[in-house]
């Protein structure tokens, strides 16, 4: 059993402290209380040590506002009056996410090349990227300054990346696609996997069309573990700036999705589909090929989208159509029985009168 | 073309054997037949050879049982009249499975670590731990005896890992996940990938919250192949002792699954849910965040769970509904060609009284 | 930062050219237009230069066919009078397939085993084969000629590949599966994780049943990225000749899929289903288990498909339907309104015929 390590290439651990006074200035709140109280983390309400800050993101957490031993809760303005520390802000969600980034460990991977790791010829690095043990980056990459290219992740040839991404363990990225900065691509994840395209011959057999283009993710994007990006046939499969995408969402070829866009786990968007700007689409979703969704429409959960969607509109069901007429469909199927006993009253009703109408005729 | 091994690490092929009298004792089954008959292995009852022994474990099955070339059959009571060598107990599908896992291959893979593996510093081995080529253990984890960590397989830093478990080729363990004994991770699989949370700032940007949490999995959990289970917003996420998962299966940060649930093939389950113990959601089900689902809760396949369900309810559909509800409204729904047809005639009807009405009323 | 490469085993990016005459012979079109001309890739109507050829596939397309400035473009014969260099045939996407073909990119992987891949021993490689950096290559396999076993690809004990297979980046296929010609694994799909089958033991804990079965694949098989097929409790899972598999496509323990057929992403089939050839099931789609799909079936977008469907038909809906009878159903649904209303004027119209009656009555 081999128990020296081949090489020590970690960062520090060492936790970073705030006092409560920097913390309201570095998210933006107003601090009530002492400022030089020092804090070392954040932690759920009912978990926070009194060296903790803690939050209120949503109303349903508020009962375990009181007994929480949180050195400071990260309010809103209506909860003001808790008689304790506050650091109070317009978005305590937000002020949350911007406080635990502050304390948030900086990723464990030095600076340069593995010796484990393969290494094609003509890469350009850029300053303090990491390439982690067992890493592959391919011939004539470009990989911006801070990159980090962890364990086992997989870069293939002629890729560029941006400054400052985080390509996690097992990530693959495919020949020649294009990344921008701040990027992260969740493990398991692969960019750049052929499109499912195919035309049938004269015996009903399907012929591969090649798939010749790329994938283009601009700045800022997320992409979540285990989902797949694929290729263009020609031209690019285009995501844009700051949208986020959770695990398991397919992406066929030629797809673009515009910017500040969510979509959710196990989504599914068939090959040339457009989206627009701030699009949300819930998880398990699908999207047909060749449909175009307009800026800002937010598509429930488990819904099948079979045609274009005009901007803003909020739709539901399978297939999708806008929110209010689903729930208008859905309450019609719901008093299905109850239409089914009127109709059979009615019925007994009419005949009745048949029978008295006939009476009166025998008269 | 290089054409011999760096090493030869593998276990023996050699196959085992048991007599029908050993294998009755072994599985708790009664031997009708000769107990000296030895055997070499399971098969299904049409290709069963002399051998070997086969089963029947549901009634589709049984028409071939008579034909069956088996050496011995496991089969119930009512089926003990065959005539044949057989192995009578209670359930014999458990009956099958005991007997197929005394026969079934150990893992190819030699305790040690191999040369082409990356190790990091301050792991601490059990014993009989392997490691096999080109996989990735980090800083600092403990690895319990007798696990195996499968060629190419990846395990994070400060990751905490049992006895007895698998962790098959390929599959991803990220920094500071906490898994028990006897725990299988397909192939695939990604445990501990961020979870999926952002905040909107003014601009309508999504803001990453980090993602500072854990996954922990208890004893005897099997991950199935590609799916991913992501690590909490803070605190864990939680996949508690005998829950079995299968392919494709999304979990999100802070979910918390009882004990021995079955989670189906492409089911998704969204964040902060938690479910009780002996669930199962049948494959393609998805389940809103922030429900609770009751103890023996059983969701049929492709079902949408938008809140939460009280113990031991059958549910099914898109919103899920207890089953006798849907059945009902379902078929409400196929009769409906039916209501518009008596609706249009009861209309009719209404039309002549109306008229005949009239015709009276203008005597 | 370590800048010198390991090793220089990349292909040439040379293009190739071909003239239009050369073109037309090789895809079975009839040049309109100078033979000459000489072209060096495919592109899009509007994006192609005038050194390459484009093409007409849709309808949809046409209006970009007259600005385009490509040098000649793939037409049927009802666009032949479009008065520029034409090639015409009578399926312009099956030859813009073969022409595609002729332009791509030949993998950059070069013949050998690289020095970073792990070989197991007793491997029979055929001429040509290539092993990438970091890939991993199990003992006793058989790897037949030309087959590309690209970098960080997995390919576990006693594997048979046949010829000219491309084994993608951290694809992964495990012990013993059997994989025919031309086959291509995207990255991420794993081939022979176990399958999901256990057994309720007295406490209603879940006993696993040994997955002791493969997973065999026949030729010219795709099988999409980050997909995986379980391996047989016993016998064989199998996919048979020329079917094409999607991204995130999940086929349980001993499923056959027939030939020629076509599994959209996010498709999901039980164990022991079988399928017939030439059946296409659209994205997201889930069929249960012990399920019979004859020859030809076609199943839309997030059906469920819950029986046997006979040879031909064309499905769609949860459960899935044949689609003129989902067609009615649904448009009786969306008319329910409609019916609420009629019924209503209905009643109103019975309760006045009631009054007029009992008016009658009591004269």
């Amino acid at each position: 059993m081999k128990k020296t390590p081949k090489t020590a290439m970690l960062g520090d651990h060492g936790d970073k402290t705030f006092t409560l006074g920097e913390l309201a200035e570095r998210i933006g709140a107003d601090l009530q209380g002492a400022a030089d109280i020092r804090v070392v983390g954040v932690a759920p309400l009912d978990e926070a040590r009194p060296d903790q800050i803690s939050f209120v993101g949503h109303p349903r957490y508020a009962p375990l506002a009181a007994a929480s031993r949180a050195a400071a809760l990260i309010v809103d303005a209506s909860r003001k009056e808790l008689g304790r520390p506050l650091l109070v802000c317009n978005n305590p969600n937000l002020a949350f996410a911007r406080a635990a980034a502050l304390f948030a460990k900086p990723p464990r991977l030095a600076a340069g090349v593995h010796d484990s790791a393969y290494i094609g010829p003509g890469i350009v690095f850029g300053e303090d990227v990491a390439v982690g043990p067992l890493a592959y980056v391919g011939s004539d990459c470009q990989i911006g300054p801070r990159t980090l290219i962890c364990g086992g992740a997989y870069v293939g040839d002629a890729v560029v990346i941006g400054a400052d991404c985080i390509i996690h363990p097992r990530a693959v990225i495919l020949d020649e696609c294009r990344i921008g900065d701040r990027v992260i691509v969740n493990s398991g994840a692969v960019i750049g996997s052929d499109g499912f395209g195919f035309v049938q011959d004269e015996q009903g057999h399907h012929v591969k069309i090649p798939q010749m283009g790329i994938v283009r993710i601009d700045d800022d994007v997320e992409i979540g573990a285990n989902s797949s990006i694929d290729r263009a046939t020609l031209g690019k499969t285009w995501i844009r700036q700051g949208t986020k995408i959770d695990n398991m969402v397919h992406i066929a070829h030629n797809v673009v999705v515009g910017e500040h866009c969510i979509l959710v786990a196990q989504v599914g968007i068939a090959g040339s589909t457009q989206l627009g700007n701030h699009v949300v689409l819930a998880g398990q979703t699908g999207v047909l090929d060749h449909v175009t969704i307009g800026d800002r429409v937010r598509v429930a959960a488990k819904s099948a989208v079979a045609h274009s969607i005009k901007a803003g509109e909020d739709m539901l069901g399978i297939p999708a159509v806008p929110i209010k007429e689903w729930m208008r469909t859905y309450g019609n199927v719901r008093r299905l029985t109850q239409f089914r006993n009127q109709l059979k009253e009615l019925a007994e009703k009419v005949k009745t009168l048949e029978q008295a109408m006939q009476g009166n005729s025998d008269d």
